[in-house]
């Protein structure tokens, strides 16, 4: 138990800011976390998991305002807030908070651009609340981590519902009581379990997170009430999910230290703890050729723990579990070099020659090694071997996406789906979030025929 | 951890069962219990919890194909799911399996009367399917109770997830796997803060679980997949919000030991705990009379120690905080005779004789108290002093409402609503809900004017 006001100390915080109280090189990591969310989004779009969701929910659509990123659908905003936060992570390609592993945009993104549609906002608007979302989501994410996600909580979820209502809040102008209001009511649907890693559910989390925020926003907005004390009374969300409860993380430093600049955007189409693999397997093979890759005889791994646990699959049987395995990601870097949504397909999974090599990989845990390291000792046919450390892999803080490998991302992953001309306008839109309407890019991101179609 | 397949058996169970093995005993139960509930969601209809509710949520309404019960608007399923849960909690009178203090019909029935109004089905699959959500959620509930509850979940939200998923899902005709995903999905988004009592939030849990059980049958049912072992997996349900997993509880005697049988109506519009404290002063009033009750010196009560921890306020200042005031209800009883909706309005509580003498209520916890229990000592002016100990109160397992009582109860909520002719015309069609449309009682509790106008 703690006697300071969490609560309301944050909500007056979230209501009191300007956009011009967020500096300079915060709010260009803010476009660029919505540039890595967008083209995440699009490039998910035609998976089958939204294909799914949509079957469920579309009947129960309201008026169809929101647009589904990427597709023709369109839906009222509580449910595009669901689906496009389902898309935008199904490919486990998102941004991540390190500290915490929370992908954050998914919750926020995806809650407040379908608001976007709903009630009209400037783009400067847009950002600074996308910001604000963010930065809540992750300092309660700290306050918690790692008890709570240990225990078993997708942090994405639980986290993420209360930066959609954050967000959300603060775009409808919530007065400090119904901002606590809407904190409460986040916490109150706080949800997400681990357990549904590897399934279509894990993408639902910052979904159902995307849609319960806006949902707390709207609810405390027409004057349902809650809690004025949700995250840190004594049966609030802290005490009850985690026995860890750090309140400096939440309060301390308040509009000079931000977590939103320290959003990482992934260069690899799979959980972030593989990356440090699949970037000393690349490695190995621009340094060796794809010759000697042919001559291996066995790749030892020496990883934090985590990596055996969230990602140990050692037989995947499909595209998705193959995320999940740290034998199939090494074994596609080093047959294929490839480690972007093309390496995570059922077809590639079940290609003879990767099974052969994904059966040599073994992975050891070092309690001693950092979760963005790795040390990899590959051994050939000729007994000779190769040692290579990764001390940070591609797209953690210290080695970045530059904007540029942002955008091959965005476009690679994005001209998939709605082919190379859309995602290339789409992107530059994407660029100029500040000074167009939010709205307009969501509506650019459907594919022509179906915009022309609908005009 | 367990090895025991626990969703795997419970999803074989709900799949396989027919309308016959269903004992005729229960089966009465469940009709009571339906009729409970309806009596409940009608008398909170008008309440402003609902007003705030409806204002939030409608504008993003699909096909109003439901009915917002005792009201004139219409939503969609998934919504009116949300809204008649919240209106069926919101008096705080609705029904409770005593051994986990799950208010079992609020999730459950408000999804299914909902989904009745979008697909067809017959009174006795609804009355089966309505059974089969009661049995699941109380199981589960069982399996975490007390430690689940007392780390701070309101169970009611937390275990009603599963409840409307398994009613849902058995209407919809799910495949077993399915069963399992929609089991999971309910896991996933088991939610809700004992934090949130004594605000709107807390009646929010029960509709927010209808919502989200329909949800995830929805979505099973469409192919959206999930974990197969939800409930039981290391960072399932039951090992994440609890430290107390009792999976006998669960898969013991299934079929045979109906805890839905076990389900109990409350005489009073207010937390259970404070029963027993209503029942005695009640009591005390018959005996003594207006005019002694007058010459009340002090009241002391001693109580198992949830009461004071549930209801402890000392000082209401509106309805809704008078029911968490067991200083307010036994004051209210002993003055007025009154335990119904009309002793927890902001007037009533306001009343100056009603706050002298709930000034004079004094609460002691004894350990050794049942929650059932109370024993109350008043003294007088004059020095003399009465006892009364009041073993189990009306309501209670060993005291049930009869059929009347059940009736009288439906009958003063709903006329507050709707008027007395159309409350008791309801009430014939509920009792007789296995041969009778279930979208038809839903659309005959709606008030006349609107039905007209409609028509």
């Amino acid at each position: 138990m703690t006697d300071r006001k969490v609560t309301a100390e944050l909500a007056a915080w979230i209501v009191a800011l300007t956009d011009a109280d967020i500096p300079a090189e915060v709010r260009r990591e803010g476009v660029r976390t919505f540039v890595n969310w967008l083209g995440c989004a699009v490039g998910g779009a035609d998976h089958e998991t939204v294909d799914a969701a949509l079957r469920a929910v579309s009947p129960f659509s309201g008026p169809r305002e929101a647009t589904v990123l990427g597709r023709t659908e369109r839906l009222d905003p509580l449910h595009a807030a669901l689906v496009n936060g389902i898309s935008s992570h199904v490919l486990d390609y998102d941004d991540t908070h390190l500290k915490t592993i929370v992908h954050p945009a998914g919750p926020v993104a995806s809650a407040l651009l379908a608001l976007a549609e709903h009630r009209e906002m400037s783009g400067t608007t847009f950002l600074t609340a996308l910001i604000v979302g963010v930065e809540v989501e992750c300092r309660l994410a700290n306050a918690v981590y790692p008890h709570h996600y240990d225990r078993g909580w997708h942090i994405t979820g639980t986290a993420g519902v209360f930066g959609a209502a954050a967000a959300c809040g603060k775009v409808m102008g919530l007065s400090q009581q119904q901002m606590q209001w809407a904190l409460s009511l986040a916490a109150t649907q706080s949800a997400g379990l681990r357990e549904m890693f590897g399934t279509m559910t894990k993408s639902f989390h910052p979904g159902a997170a995307a849609q319960n925020g806006l949902k707390a926003a709207l609810l405390a907005e027409a004057g349902y009430d809650s809690s004025l004390q949700g995250i840190e009374a004594l049966r609030g969300w802290a005490n009850v999910t985690s026995e860890k409860q750090d309140y400096d993380e939440v309060l301390g430093e308040l509009g000079s230290r931000w977590e939103a600049a320290l959003n990482s955007y992934k260069p690899y189409a799979c959980g972030i703890v593989i990356h440090p693999t699949i970037d000393g397997c690349q490695q190995i093979r621009e340094e060796i050729g794809a010759d000697r890759v042919a001559q291996i005889a066995g790749v030892q791994l020496y990883t934090h723990p985590l990596v055996r646990e969230l990602t140990g699959k050692t037989t995947p049987q499909t595209g998705l579990e193959g995320k999940f395995s740290v034998y199939h990601s090494a074994a596609c870097a080093l047959l294929r070099g490839d480690g972007a949504p093309t390496a995570f397909t059922d077809e590639v999974v079940r290609l003879p020659e990767i099974i052969a090599l994904r059966d040599k990989v073994q992975a050891e845990t070092d309690p001693a090694m950092h979760e963005a390291s790795v040390r990899i000792v590959v051994t050939f046919e000729d007994g000779s071997t190769l040692e290579k450390y990764v001390e940070r892999a591609l797209g953690s803080l210290e080695r970045p996406l530059s904007d540029e490998q942002l955008e091959v991302k965005f476009t690679d992953q994005a001209a998939l789906v709605v082919g190379a001309d859309l995602a290339r306008d789409l992107l530059a839109h994407a660029w100029k979030i500040e000074s167009v309407d939010p709205a307009a890019i969501a509506r650019a991101s459907v594919p022509a025929t179906a915009r022309a179609e609908a005009s």
